[in-house]
């Protein structure tokens, strides 16, 4: 779990108090619900978004006693969106293991849900001035119409990059920098700082989101504990097949994607093609920019090991294989 | 709409304010959700939630500004938890039209449901005191385990009376109330009576309950907008049955709804049986029982228009047809 974090200097002890916070949040009187969340906990992500949140925190005089709840809520309000998602997308497998609806059933995974996100209320009313409070309502709204329109969108391949920017910008960047507001404002870190952090929080979050579409064309299915090509799959025209349709001078690859066809394609000649269209790359050199984005904002930010921190974080996203 | 509150001085215009609102909270740039939001508030139920938190709040010094966002954003949560409800239960009317989910898609269900908690919470987290949106957190996870609790059920159908009543707790008594505590003490009501409208909001909620659940013995088809039978049908067992097994000399009806054979009996003759061996006036005494406590707290509030009005709903709920 708190792998990831393991050389972050001072973050994996962080990490573990926020792990402990979350299985006392979710503790529930209800056996299938302490059972379902256990379990999912039990093999949590990357926790980026706490970790960042808590980095962001360190820019003023964080209280751990509000800051580590704080950072359970936002996985814990992750950790509802993706139930959903898989519910929605009707996955499989999350994170290598079967995802939650798989082992429960659809029906109280929405539940699972549903009660994930009401505890992420509790928390967040408890711990931060109503502002933030607002913010993180104003966040899940924006991250549900996302996902209405990518829902929307499936099978209808937009290929215009803009869109395909804003849609990432609902689907990951918002939370990534909404993490670091509610740490950064909530230490009382100067309002500079804490709107710096917010751009920092937004840029990685874009960067990230690029990169895990890249890894669903590149990646090691062993590693990503995941099947390659599974957006292509589902209807989903990331920024890899983006970028390669721009150099399809023969057309061969609208073709291949052709709304008609999409849901019978050749999947692996789709992903070949992409690559050979230098798409990767294409996609990669995006991500490659709002990282850049997030380290000029870092190395202006006060020294000390959150800056340390969150720079060694930028880069790490960048050249993840995970 | 408002035809429930039609005869009941003063709140119809309340209602309409709430039900305006609605659709400004609810408002979105994204089509998709702008469309079938403005469809189902525009079929709206008897908006007894947010009527319940404006009648309470008169016995404070309501500000409007404050108690409508608050009653529609009770409303808000509560239509969530219907959409997710007919979601989880594959319902295909709601209110007499198509659910969400048959009109727009199970997916796109499940983020509609989203979208209005969020919304929900964000109007919380502007208007409420911290302590009353940590009430609405804990509420809505009260509600899932709940349900969640339900489902387990289904089929494995308990013939508890404490336990039914425990349910219809979660499912309903905790909302009504939660409506009447928010409204009083968000106008500052007196703690004596805000605590007394806390009981009133619980008893009535389980009275409306415990009738709803009669009317799908009961009801009339064209005025409840469903089939009646429905619960049956769907595996569970609320007080009428359950009130009609304790007079089940012969264990004939036992036999009829026998787990093994539950998913295909004979749902009819379970609702006769059910009539016959009395379990109508059962249940109904029930709720009378608590329509009776509700009215007793209900006589002793502050005289006006405002206790009035809470006797009327009280009495009116207990002999509703739809």
């Amino acid at each position: 779990m708190g792998d990831f974090w393991s050389d972050f200097p001072g973050m994996d002890t962080a990490i573990m108090a926020v792990s402990d916070y979350i299985h006392t949040a979710t503790a529930s009187s209800n056996p299938i619900i302490q059972e379902a969340l256990s379990g999912l906990f039990h093999n949590p992500g990357k926790m980026l978004r706490p970790g960042m949140l808590i980095l962001a925190s360190q820019f003023g005089n964080p209280d751990p006693k509000k800051i580590y709840p704080l950072a359970a809520a936002i996985e814990m309000l992750h950790t509802a969106t993706l139930i959903h998602d898989d519910v929605i997308d009707d996955s499989p497998l999350r994170r290598g293991l079967p995802a939650v609806h798989i082992n429960y059933g659809k029906k109280d995974a929405v539940l699972f849900g549903d009660f994930l996100l009401s505890r992420c209320f509790l928390v967040a009313a408890e711990y931060t001035n109503p502002q933030n409070a607002v913010n993180l309502g104003k966040v899940i709204s924006v991250i549900c119409s996302m996902e209405l329109n990518q829902d929307a969108d499936r099978y209808r391949p937009s290929t215009s990059i803009r869109l395909y920017l804003q849609k990432i910008i609902g689907k990951t960047a918002l939370l990534f920098s909404l993490a670091c507001h509610v740490g950064a404002s909530e230490a009382k870190a100067p309002a500079q700082i804490t709107e710096r952090l917010r751009r920092i929080g937004y840029n990685i979050g874009m960067a990230f989101q690029i990169i895990d579409d890249i890894l669903d064309y590149t990646g090691n299915e062993t590693e990503l504990k995941k099947p390659v090509g599974n957006d292509i799959r589902a209807g989903l025209v990331t920024l890899p097949l983006i970028c390669a349709l721009r150099q399809d001078k023969d057309g061969k690859l609208r073709e291949l994607v052709r709304s008609e066809l999409f849901p019978n394609s050749d999947y692996n000649l789709i992903l070949a093609t992409t690559r050979d269209l230098g798409g990767i790359e294409a996609a990669r050199s995006f991500a490659h920019r709002y990282t850049e984005r997030a380290l000029r904002e870092i190395y202006k930010l006060p020294h000390g090991p959150a800056k340390e921190n969150m720079e060694r974080l930028a880069k790490r996203l960048l050249v993840r294989t995970y």
